[in-house]
């Protein structure tokens, strides 16, 4: 393709308004157009990048046996309302009314229109499984559009949809698009984690959320470079510290601690250190309170609570309720005399002679001693993780790093079956529900998301299995006519093999080189004034290694290499 | 693919409801389902097909030197403003608001942002030509949907538009589409005529549609088997005919015609045939009235008395407008003694001896001839042709069809670019409105085309280039273990070097035709009985030939038929 005929408008300079490396480079080298907030036009090279993703999106799909289908954008609202999500979505699902003033969602999932497509033409636990896909635009009202195509209003997905008898059948599909998605996360560059994520409403723990990792994602990934382990924070299990040898345990002391109102207040008055310090909590589960003791340098996890004790809602007793129970402020609590149950943190179960609040404000006991000093009711893990700890598959130590959520697999289960009477007639002859998953790709995020990970401060690096074109064509003097001619010539030969963007621009080689370096392409072929001497230049975009070779041994260096 | 883990839900009955011959068997072979009124999930044959004719769609672009993108659907209320077609689109303009409470128009067409797109990045000349295409789901929310694709509410077309300095630049860009929709609509297999179109209030002749031949279109198309010549039948021009040698003048007569009021009723009463009488008509040509005359059997084509005035309306005259000049029913009218200029047809300049109304109800004169009895104020082409007529460009006899249209190119000269502003500097530094054209393609229409002239009755017959698969596997009795495993080891074998749908599901054999001719794959090997002398049968869908060959010489004579 000639550079003059394709429309690429580069900025020379940063874009102040957009939010994230992704879309300032995007912009800048002219491969998006905001047409409205979360709203924007692909232009060639985006579109170009967009076609190689979705051609491996398809690849992995169709090699797990997956069929595409296209369904509609517009769902009649009778439908969502069978589910009960037409209420349920919110502000969030976009709404209109047709000239017969009939109601419709903008799609931004289908898992109602792909229910209601089965329920009439499958009849017999014969004809499953099966699964669906398509590659579309989907549409969701964001309230603050951002971060480029990351956070956008209109945006294209993959998303799928499989149907089984039953759960051996769904079990072995999820872990396909398991699979299937490791496959296409690799093969297009992302470096990624699967994690099990919270499933939220839908019960169980049977999703997988694919994260690319990222310095501007929203959610924090716990993970280790020895294994695939990765967590979200919210679910990454501490280990079970190995108990210490049990030592003397010293006399119980109450002490006054003046000011002191925090774990840190308390290390200093005490001179200890902050690990060695305890944070004793009240929580309401449920409408009943305990006490939860955790190591003075640890933050409680609410969630890890709530699953413990398999409560609706793990919440923080107010200041008023702990001053009820316990007749003390928050910063004087501790296990000793107390009221309520008192369970401890495994990290502190290995803890001996360390301090607590002593229900009596600034007020303190030391050298306290669980099983000699109060009795706990039970143990576990309370807390978040912290960096370099062991992971809890003890592959390595844990690291943490924001992540972009690129894909899910979940296992619906017979949630849509049930409220949209998708069934079908066992083996027995009986009708029972369809089991189904759902699985989606972002494919404009996963755009974004290899952006951020492949780039340097001159623009973008596209990874070879989705870069636009292979190589870039440029002639550093457009007045050079020898030059020129051989540009031309070696742009059809290269053109035969390679997938190839020519420079032919009237415009400074200053101006060529820094486009070139925004648009990224793996390889850059510059015929300067070595021409010559036949002689051009060929630079490697990821390594920046240059040689000059010979112009007919162009097209062998970059078979040798490319 | 093997069809028990595809989705092609066939039907047995022939859905009543359907209003075409490809809405029916587009439903009866499992290729769409309805989720509202003319809006329909795409089910995997139908995607696949699909694929093929956006693949030639995306290849002749590319050829011309087109560079796709993708543009929104959701297009802000304020650029449809500034064209003036947020009101004039009317109400098959869909229409939602976002969360905000802001308008936005789901595009139909999109004119209005590829100019907004284009106007901030297009500077100079020096840009130009740039021609961008996309290929995208549009919606139009039409009154009565029907015709299943044919004229849905939510489909997919190309549309393309190019952006120039000079109407040469124009021309070549317009030229160059014309060639690529005629290597499109020839290669997807489609009969098709492309057809100068009144371009309506846009002026000037810069339009063709590209009409599928169809007996299920809504406009007739006038066209020779011997040229490329075609014509929506408003534009079809008659040729003028050879005078005829001067025949003896026989003397005027003025005759009672009682009960004559036609011209069927006059060739009657006088026994001569109807192209022997003449047909007078009072016009209203922006006020003015005239009289034209034409032969008995024609018809007045007010398209054509319009622009033969240059006029903007042509009506009519009603029957009081009539009374009021003539004083004489409609049915007697005539050019003798005529107050208003009259004007003949052509094929009435050269005849001799013909019968008018006398101006008096129930009168006629017979033996009138122009020149003696009244002069002509100009004589012209104001009819429709006729079947069997020469074609103006003298290649042989037209003939008449009904067409789909499934492609359109149009110059738009200047209506966006200067309504929204879309200028550039020329060579000589001014600041001029850049020239447009606009180029689209019905995809999902053009597949309904397809299926209208590729079917007999027991189904679809796929043309080559756009089939779902090239070959059906078919085993006739899926007990027979013999015959299950000779699929197998074909389809493997076959499946490296063509597209092959294996029936490998548990229907009688009955069924599995019945299917095989529904879905109308160009080859189908079946293997039954024969398979114990190592021997499969061979049928091709179109020409029915069926041919017994060896198991092991199938891809051989496929590669030698196919």
């Amino acid at each position: 393709m000639k550079q003059s005929r394709m429309f690429i408008p580069t900025m020379r300079e940063t874009p102040q308004d957009a939010d994230s490396l992704s879309h300032r480079y995007m912009l800048k080298s002219g491969m998006i157009k905001q047409m409205a907030a979360g709203i924007y036009t692909y232009l060639p090279i985006t579109k170009l990048v967009l076609n190689n993703i979705e051609q491996i999106v398809r690849e992995e799909m169709n090699d797990i046996g997956g069929v595409e289908i296209h369904m509609p954008v517009l769902h009649p609202k009778e439908l969502w309302e069978e589910s009960g999500r037409w209420q349920a979505y919110g502000s969030e699902l976009m709404r209109m009314k047709d000239r017969h003033d009939r109601d419709f969602a903008l799609g931004p999932t289908h898992e109602e229109i792909v229910t209601a497509l089965l329920r009439d033409e499958l009849k017999s636990y014969k004809k499953l499984p099966l699964t669906l896909f398509q590659i579309q635009t989907k549409f969701r009202d964001e309230l603050r559009p951002r971060f480029g195509l990351l956070r956008g209003r209109e945006f294209i997905m993959k998303d799928a949809y499989s149907f089984h008898s039953d759960e051996a059948s769904l079990d072995e599909t999820y872990n396909d698009m398991y699979r299937a998605y490791s496959n296409i996360f690799r093969r297009v560059g992302l470096n990624y984690r699967a994690v099990e994520a919270d499933s939220g409403s839908i019960g169980g723990s049977h999703t997988h959320e694919f994260m690319a990792l990222s310095e501007i994602g929203e959610d924090i990934i716990v993970y280790t470079d020895e294994s695939g382990y990765a967590s979200n924070i919210e679910k990454a299990a501490c280990i079970v510290p190995e108990a210490v040898d049990s030592a003397a345990q010293e006399a119980l002391e109450k002490v006054p601690t003046p000011g002191v109102d925090s774990c840190l207040s308390l290390a200093e008055h005490l001179n200890i250190g902050l690990m060695d310090t305890t944070k004793t909590m009240v929580v309401n589960i449920d409408g009943e309170f305990v006490m939860i003791l955790i190591r003075g340098d640890h933050e409680l996890n609410d969630i890890k609570v709530r699953d413990y004790f398999g409560a609706e809602d793990a919440e923080f007793a107010t200041d008023a309720e702990i001053r009820g129970i316990m007749n003390a402020a928050p910063g004087s609590l501790g296990p000793v005399g107390s009221s309520i149950p008192v369970y401890l943190d495994h990290q502190v179960d290995v803890m001996y002679n360390y301090p607590v609040g002593a229900n009596t404000d600034e007020y303190h006991y030391i050298n306290v001693n669980h099983g000699r000093d109060f009795e706990a009711a039970g143990t576990g893990d309370f807390r978040f993780i912290t960096e370099g700890e062991k992971a809890e598959d003890y592959s390595g130590e844990v690291k943490f790093m924001k992540g972009i959520e690129v894909g899910q697999v979940f296992k619906l289960g017979t949630k849509y079956s049930e409220s949209m009477n998708l069934n079908v007639l066992n083996e027995n002859g009986r009708s029972v529900p369809v089991l189904m998953g759902c699985y989606g790709i972002g494919i404009s995020r996963t755009l974004s998301a290899i952006i951020e990970s492949h780039h340097d401060d001159r623009g973008i690096i596209w990874p070879k299995s989705v870069t636009p074109f292979d190589i870039h064509i440029i002639t550093a003097n457009p007045k050079d006519r020898d030059a020129q001619d051989a540009a031309e010539k070696l742009y059809e030969a290269l053109g035969r093999e390679y997938r190839v963007l020519y420079d032919d621009r009237k415009e400074r080689a200053g101006v060529k080189f820094a486009d070139s370096d925004l648009i990224g392409l793996p390889y850059r072929v510059v015929i300067g004034r070595g021409i010559k001497d036949g002689r051009v230049e060929i630079k490697a975009r990821d390594s920046e290694e240059t040689v000059e070779v010979e112009i007919g041994q162009v097209t062998e260096y970059l078979k040798a290499n490319y």
